[in-house]
């Protein structure tokens, strides 16, 4: 063997084992109570715990918006993703107008695979509706790229209307793919900027009010009524969900035999409007935006009940200069790049909030971290659990680790963190992945161009 | 190594792997891709699925009920048991009137342990209040029947007034205990049986009119808005959910953070309440009755989004003399002993019509027939996954076998099946139980009474 | 014409119109813009508002309960009845245990009849089921008495098991009848309390501890669900609902076509829990408790909806004395009489909180006041409309009158308000029962006995 | 008196009375039980009902729409009103692409006045924004035009995004006006259309497969969902609701507060689907397109239970040779202009299904026919109710008249009618508008042009 985890206590979606786990030419080969054989390098575990490798299925790598381009490239970004447990990332290609996919695809590819430390994914965002584009969508599933991504927001940028919608989630439907969206009224959305902008109320909490819950759950009624005309074959998700009401309708579907499914991020869970009225608040504009302390248990509930299917960090960075859009002021609020950090937290987040304060169970932690997002995006089961044959994807976690978290103790290319000053109990000590130690202590070890790509299969039922 | 398990295809709530399993002194030791090491017998599965051994969490054997016994007592029970890939059945000690907790344990413990072939737990049936069975309580679930049952229904016999299941719940709470409900208005439904009785509509088809979808629904609102009264800590689940509406109010409390379940069995995933027209529609008497096919659908559905938690087959089994009442004539619906068999069915319906027929993934399979019900029941991680360290109890799978079922096919210890002539495709070829074969292609093989009592835990977080 | 009222502004369900009214033999003759024929006496009634005579569908005189007599008799309360601008009240026949419902009846009426100042209806209450009670139920309608209550809570007093509601609404219902239910669960309720009181939790605010709102929604779902499988025929109404969420589950029947109905009670729109805990708050011991704010605002939107039907005071007033059961202290929260004063306080509230305040339209308040509770009890049209032909009842509305509610200004039989210190606007000047004045400007002149027992009909479509 | 109508049995929604009504000047001058004073002209009403006038609030005269102008003019238009007992109809200015809304008035008013029959008043359709259009709102609503109508349909013909509907909502709303709203998510069924279409799907039922149920529910809860943020003064009603679904969704604002309402057409309470596969298919597009009977029965139960505000008829005639664009061929379904007759049904319709068949109370037939539609169109109380100083508007029926429905007994300007050959009982006999009897038996009397422009107020508290 080329790796042996000796003393392990192993957690997954089926149970937690105490034993051995031995790994040849990066994939699991044997799992026992205890394996005796030889290995070129032995790891002792104990009073650890091993979960499968955090999948983050949602992350903008170099992603150009806004004007910007996001502070972490797939270097840094990747190296905060290992930092964080995280072996494996789903980034965004991001088509500009005009390009056709598939170039897209490559120009994306280019960028991530001499710079990437993780191993990754890509979904492809569809920002407009053309014959080529149409015909593309096929090919692209070919090359891995079995999710996409439409917008209901961002009016006038990256929002579809109904009937394109429509059209494209039975197209990407057709070929078996999974069709992510970004579901807010994106109409309203921009009226309420307007006047507010009217009205010289351009402080960042208008931020918040100009995206009021009712428009996300508006949004996801709205595709969700539509794409259940399409048939109950159809796959779909909605990404960064940030509101209880608006789980609630996707699992009325489900309960109705569809394949609908929700995303929420770690900052829905911890961080609350408040936020935006700090003297800081331009940093914690993201969107949608940060909700009520309520809407915030509604989310937690549901995470535990297993009514939330994944969690994805919307990781992206951008700098306090870009946040400020290289001004002295803070800009108007519309005008800050959407956007946080978040692909280093999820664990901590996650584990701290959610297994150490009593409301998920280690099975749900490794489900919705990564076993959920393995199998809606393809990548299962060569990723997203702990079996032989499967990829020796790891987080090694101590739970009795104390952190006060800081830009300092984190690994992104910007010098705050939305969770400053957060303490925590329980944080990732070492990464593994594909067999070998990219992450230890605060050090990533990984080599720049290390990750791999790893195309994604058409999800089957899920 | 006692077995070695060769070229398994094993599924599991975590995934598909492809290798070899290692037996050691019952247990789990090693799961690799190639296993080469020595073991005393070898069995190649190529060409099978393998499954954690099935957990039937409802069955009644040698259950005193109506006058009569159940036919299958914990010999033909259990045989049929392990014949249908079910290596632990859960079954309901029930006191008799006046009888104290602890006393009907032990009962329990003496009817099963000569008998068992499979391994087995127990639930605790409480049908009356006082001191003494409040005192028990703790008792009781240190002696491992960690789960208790209590009636809304069966008014003069199992019934309990709303107060007492208040104060019940409580108190198996306090001790960590989980409550199962059967949920159906017992008192309407006296009424309705009354009313039919008195209008001389006597067969078997009133039984179904006088058990309407809406008291189960009425019952499962009632249970679960008193049980939240109590605290996020109560775990509760109904048994034998036949209605989709009955589910949607439990998965409702679940979003909102309560530890409330359902169970379903496999009769109402199938069969319809025209059964009960038909001449041998005794046979086809159980409660809550067979509803209609929208209700059938509607389970499904509930199934494959994974609202409903477990199955348990609410094994039950009268001979046709005892439905009879051994009389000619079929008596009044009112008389006919509740109760169909069922233990030895719930993996080909579950194979055949869930997943060949597209609606369930094996993972959801594995959830609901091993790993959900070994949470529940406090009988996990020792039972309920493949994971070194856990018993060796398995269903081995021939996804290919045709089989039309019969009472021929069948081991209960009566001449008929409520599934005659249904044909499906997938079968149980051989049971191992604690690395022991005890059944192989239609013939059990395990020695009376080489089962064991498995005391469960109070179940941690869900 | 006996009497002419002149000048008068007019508000019905129908709308408002300005002109004059004409009275023979106690009924309105005619309606016109300008009736210059002679009567007896005419009366000019500018800048007043006129309404149809309030019919208080919900009153206690001379109510035997926990061991008192309600300090109202029918005398009094009637008088705090016209004084408040309540023309017909509706009173509960509360028959002893065991006895029959005619003689009840009888009982009542003689109470009543040498008492009355207003004109009176009768509700029944069943307390027990038996053959001559079920006998009596057409007898009791032939008498005008056609709406019935049946309890769900008071165990051991008036708590009826769900089978006999069953069998007493579907009695009821065949020969034309409405049932008033009391929805809470008494079951738990009583439960709750046994809890407290061990605990030494004796003050009244554990009077709403012991009595949470899902108690009342669960009690509601529950009959509902009961009532609507005996057919759409049925008629029935919840009474002094005091949670949105129950209003919400009859609504919802409602649109499915039955004919389940909501009332609630002053108390529940302007006081809140809060009351309970002030020095005095044994005198705010009333079943179903106060609410909290939240729920008052539920209750007001459904009145403005339509949802919530009809207003009753349940006026059951107890002295101080009774209220302390004679004791200087406080007694236990179980032991306090429940019931407050009412009768007099409905046409401030509507008027001033409702109406002044922008929640209801004038329409509105008439509805809910008179033409709702005639149709529901039977006495319309004679009662609740302003028509020739109806019986003339009218209150007189002075909308700019601005009064601080004292006990000094009310007419009960006992020396405290639950108002007390309440600034209103708009408050009843003049009460005319039958085209008599029988309350003017603080005084009334009605004689004792000149009210009328109003038989009810059957109620047809609402 | 001018007239003076005797032993008349009236309906009103505060309830019936029998006797007499005197009229003056067009209005009513007294209502009594025996009027004996002198009048111009007696009507001796016995046997039959007398009810308001019906306000058809939903017309279609002279309408320019899909190439086409709706047969019935003003003329034609309002003489089927009056015949079916409508005394005002409430009709659509349209203005032309470009026009700006007073011209467009003008035109209405001029194309009105010198034709109508019954009394009218008018809504504003809006069909785009610019300032000049929001500034001419309150100029509008100074006209009397108190009612807007906003698409969400019919896509690059009347379809307005959503943000220009929050924004016309809340101008509209600024100045006490009432917005209608077309909810069906026109998007989608512009995809649907050209998705049947290019499958050489064209028959008249396509338009039903191309317009979901699912799409006026969706629409509705957006619509529902943008307006709830601008606040709880919005007045807003949906039009045309052919789903029981979305009138819950409107209902569930009602009950939180809201000012929302619906409203149906009798064609979908009478007809379905099917009526689209029959030869004469094509006379029976309208949009939202006839739904299933299931639908049909959840509208009744609406109407029944108050959720369904208003009645309008949606008329909107198109001849037989417009409806197939003048060819032998029927054209393919989306060149079918949408419409059908109405305003001379709505009244046996509501009827003889609603009254005669038990589902309605006259108190709701008068309700949504006449009172609700006058106040929530600004028209009560001159309209709308049976009150001295209101219009002597009145319709008459014979509730034992039966009728066979045929194009003859109608007076639409077409020869065909989609009730063809439906037998009801109860028809108008007698239409008097402001005091003149305009139809009877079959001939209209009213002279063209003898209407009146009824401008509307802002609508108070519903
Ligand atoms: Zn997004
Ligand atoms: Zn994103
Ligand atoms: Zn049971
Ligand atoms: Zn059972
Ligand atoms: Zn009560
Ligand atoms: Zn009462
Ligand atoms: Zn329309
Ligand atoms: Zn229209």
């Amino acid at each position: 063997y080329d790796l042996l985890l000796k003393n392990v206590k192993a957690f997954t979606t089926s149970g937690p084992f105490e034993g051995d786990i031995a790994i040849k030419d990066g994939k699991i080969s044997k799992i026992g109570g205890d394996i005796q054989e030889q290995a070129d390098k032995t790891i002792d575990l104990s009073e650890k715990y091993l979960v499968p490798g955090l999948i983050d299925g949602h992350t903008h790598m170099e992603f150009p918006f806004m004007g910007e381009v996001t502070a972490d490239d797939f270097y840094y970004g990747s190296r905060a993703a290992v930092a964080g447990g995280v072996t494996t990332i789903v980034d965004f290609v991001t088509p500009a107008k005009g390009q056709d996919l598939l170039s897209a695809y490559e120009k994306w590819r280019n960028n991530a695979d001499p710079k990437v430390v993780s191993d990754y994914g890509l979904h492809m965002i569809i920002r407009e509706v053309n014959t080529k584009i149409l015909e593309q969508i096929p090919e692209v599933i070919n090359k891995g790229v079995v999710s996409f991504k439409l917008f209901m927001a961002y009016k006038n940028e990256l929002m579809l209307p109904d009937g394109e919608l429509y059209k494209l989630i039975k197209r990407i439907s057709d070929f078996g793919g999974v069709t992510g969206i970004h579901a807010e009224n994106g109409e309203i959305i921009n009226e309420l900027i307007q006047e507010f902008l009217s009205e010289g109320k351009i402080d960042p909490i208008y931020h918040y009010y100009s995206r009021p819950d009712i428009m996300e759950i508006e949004a996801t009624n709205r595709i969700a009524s539509i794409a259940s005309m399409i048939g109950k074959d159809v796959k779909m998700y909605i990404v960064h969900t940030s509101t209880g009401e608006a789980v609630d309708i996707i699992s009325s579907y489900r309960r109705q035999g569809f394949k609908f499914f929700n995303e929420t991020a770690p900052h829905y869970l911890t961080l609350n409007t408040d936020f935006l009225k700090r003297p800081d608040g331009y940093r914690y504009v993201m969107s949608p935006p940060l909700r009520s302390d309520e809407q915030r248990t509604k989310l937690w509930m549901r995470l535990a009940s297993g009514d939330i299917f994944t969690i994805g960090s919307d990781h992206c960075v951008y700098s306090d200069a870009q946040k400020k859009r290289y001004k002295e002021e803070v800009p108007p609020f519309n005008e800050i790049p959407n956007g946080v950090p978040g692909t280093e937290n999820i664990l901590p987040i996650l584990f701290y909030y959610g297994v150490k304060k009593g409301i998920i169970s280690m099975e749900r932690f490794v489900e919705v971290t990564s076993y959920n997002p393995a199998r809606l995006f393809g990548l299962y089961p060569r990723k997203g659990t702990i079996m032989p044959g499967s990829d020796a994807d790891f987080a090694v976690i101590d739970p009795n680790r104390k952190v006060r978290i800081s830009a300092d103790v984190l690994h992104s290319n910007i010098n705050y963190t939305i969770y400053d000053g957060m303490e925590v109990e329980g944080w990732n000590v070492m990464t593994i992945r594909r067999g070998e130690v990219v992450y230890e202590e605060g050090q990533v070890i990984g080599k720049k161009g290390s990750g791999k790509y790893i195309p994604g299969k058409t999800p089957i039922l899920l």
